[in-house]
């Protein structure tokens, strides 16, 4: 017998939520059983059985002490954080003191939304965007408006527009997005600049989401660079994509001292487990592995894209780890042609758009053959 | 060189927090290397090594597949916190759609207060209360607001009181705490009700929050036992404290449906780690382990209770795992006095009192030893 709901429970005395959120779904793509998962840009590679036993280790020994509360700042995490991000971005290495971690960037956004949104602040993205953005507004009180980005299959930013969405909107908060999710578009860092200088008047914050940072292409610099020219600029990253740690949720972000102090007010304390901070610092420590298939989800990343121009197909440039096209019928009729194939993508972006996850080179074989009966020429 | 902060950055440009985050200080008692640590209720007692080894396994399996996202649903440890709650209470099972998972009671807290507070809502809890309550609703725009609980030793809560109190402010969540913290003041059921009836008209949210539930002395039932009655009713708990699991972040809420529901809305996507699941269903299999220690806990909380009574110190009677008592000088010397002997404990409560956590029979003679010198007789 259950204990809830009880059929005599008089449901007329249920609470009631506060606006916005009753009758409002969760949050989420399907989590669905099937042969090629390409729906929600997961790393296809797993740990290695050597790094996966690492972990383990890690894990056992940090579960000696749980019984104690972990350490609330995790500085050694941050710190080595910032020696990756050196490595990675060939910036010098930010201190702890400038690192901030979380379960997730999910976490990250929504503590920089908590301590820097609010009701009467306004924060700016530019359309299409990664799908949570407004989630995070609405949680935090924060009006969300958008501007659009540039025309298709570009998507691009340019100088010109986001300035003048920020004369406009006078946002507390301005997203950008390297690359864009879902359109895989770098950011021009010409423009993440003068996003930096249009929001110091006003004294606004900029963070760039660089959660597929890893994935961009030779050439393409990273906003981390800007850090020591703005001091009202966050960079956010995470170890879901090229670490392959989506399921430890670990994001992270880079600001002045000053901005991971106000970040550390919202917080909840011993927000990250001593098991989330020794599982990754385990994989910082093996990144050689994890890192080491970026290069071949990139380079078929290139291939995919190549591959469906080639079949007539607009597509987005992109700098991640996924492919935005236009399909040739009905996108909902595509989809599911592909999934019914075992091939799970995602319908989103403008009309007629989908998005393809990078998979291994079988997951990608898979989804092109598919495509050629879910999509014909 | 560090990344930050740059000399040169012009500090006038950094972003501006929203109203009433600027300047404040991150929550957090000192985490200070001591070698009697009483100061933030957690058990003294770390898995065994048989079960650091299991928790390391369950790690070791799931770092297998930490490239995919997790279970966004945790419904299995959902489903297994809801057999504990069975177990140890004697309720029915709740179903897993009756049961919430999150990083800590303080998530727990938060998301409820995202979902049911906000701008123009009101919490109400009683003091002494818990000194994160008021950073939930600071960081959800609740309006936060008390009433005083009866008088010192027993720090009741009276039906007439709460009663009194809801009418008085009409909030849309309650806080009722059991055993309260910091005083370890058990709840007499009676008063939950009434609280849930006078919430009734106004369609409020009562939380009984029940962190320390499983210290409770015989025969004090939980508030899992009106859940029945209730539809308006959340009653948390934790596994940090009995579970000796703090370090792992573990809190969970058991209520109607239609409230877990109205949570999803609010919890960040994938906020449960797939280590975090299958480290909390580790501990879950291993509870005889775990919970065996309640047992000497709670007689050495007796025994500590006892002893300081007989000092001639006003005690609180405790159904948790910590005594605040009065001390008979100025409460910060003591403080000092016990941390300068290598005792930490928590200056916290009314004005003279103190906080002593429950450790092991060493840390408690540890305890009494030092108190007789920086507090005596």
């Amino acid at each position: 017998m259950p204990l809830n709901p009880a059929p005599s429970l008089d449901r007329t005395a249920l609470p009631v939520p506060r606006d916005g959120i009753a009758g409002a779904a969760p949050y989420g793509a399907p989590q669905l059983e099937v042969a090629h998962a390409l729906n929600v840009n997961e790393n296809p590679y797993g740990p290695s059985p050597e790094l996966a036993a690492a972990i383990g280790r890690a894990a056992a020994d940090a579960a000696v002490g749980l019984n104690r509360y972990p350490d609330r700042e995790a500085l050694d995490l941050r710190r080595e954080l910032g020696e990756y991000l050196a490595a990675e971005s060939g910036v010098p290495a930010p201190p702890a003191e400038a690192v901030w971690a979380a379960n997730g960037s999910n976490e990250v956004m929504h503590q920089l939304l908590l301590a820097y949104g609010g009701p009467g602040r306004t924060a700016l993205g530019f359309t299409p965007h990664y799908s949570m953005y407004p989630e995070y507004a609405r949680d935090t009180y924060t009006a969300w408006v958008t501007a659009e980005r540039g025309p298709a299959p570009e998507f691009a930013l340019t100088v010109e527009a986001v300035t003048a969405a920020i004369e406009e909107h006078r946002p507390s908060i301005v997203v950008l997005t390297s690359p864009n999710n879902p359109t895989g578009t770098a950011l021009d860092l010409d423009v993440a600049r003068a996003a930096a200088r249009a929001l110091e008047p006003t004294r606004g914050l900029l963070v760039v989401d660089e959660a597929y940072g890893e994935f961009r292409r030779d050439g393409v610099p990273s906003a981390l660079t800007l850090l020591p020219e703005h001091a009202n600029l966050v960079v956010s990253r995470t170890m879901s994509k090229a670490f392959a740690l989506a399921g430890a949720r670990l994001g992270y972000l880079v600001a002045d001292p000053a901005i991971v102090d106000t970040v550390r007010v919202v917080r909840l304390p011993y927000h990250l487990s001593a098991v989330t901070q020794a599982v990754a610092r385990t994989a910082l420590a093996h990144r050689e592995e994890l890192l080491g298939r970026v290069a071949l989800l990139r380079s078929e990343r290139d291939a995919l894209a190549a591959h469906l121009t080639a079949r007539g197909h607009d597509v987005a440039p992109s700098d991640a780890n996924f492919v935005l096209f236009r399909s040739f019928t009905d996108r909902d009729a595509v989809f599911q042609g592909l999934l019914d194939r075992g091939v799970l993508i995602r319908a989103v972006g403008p009309a007629g758009w989908l998005r393809v996850s990078v998979g291994t080179p079988e997951d990608n074989a898979a989804f092109r053959t598919a495509l050629e009966e879910a999509d014909p020429r």
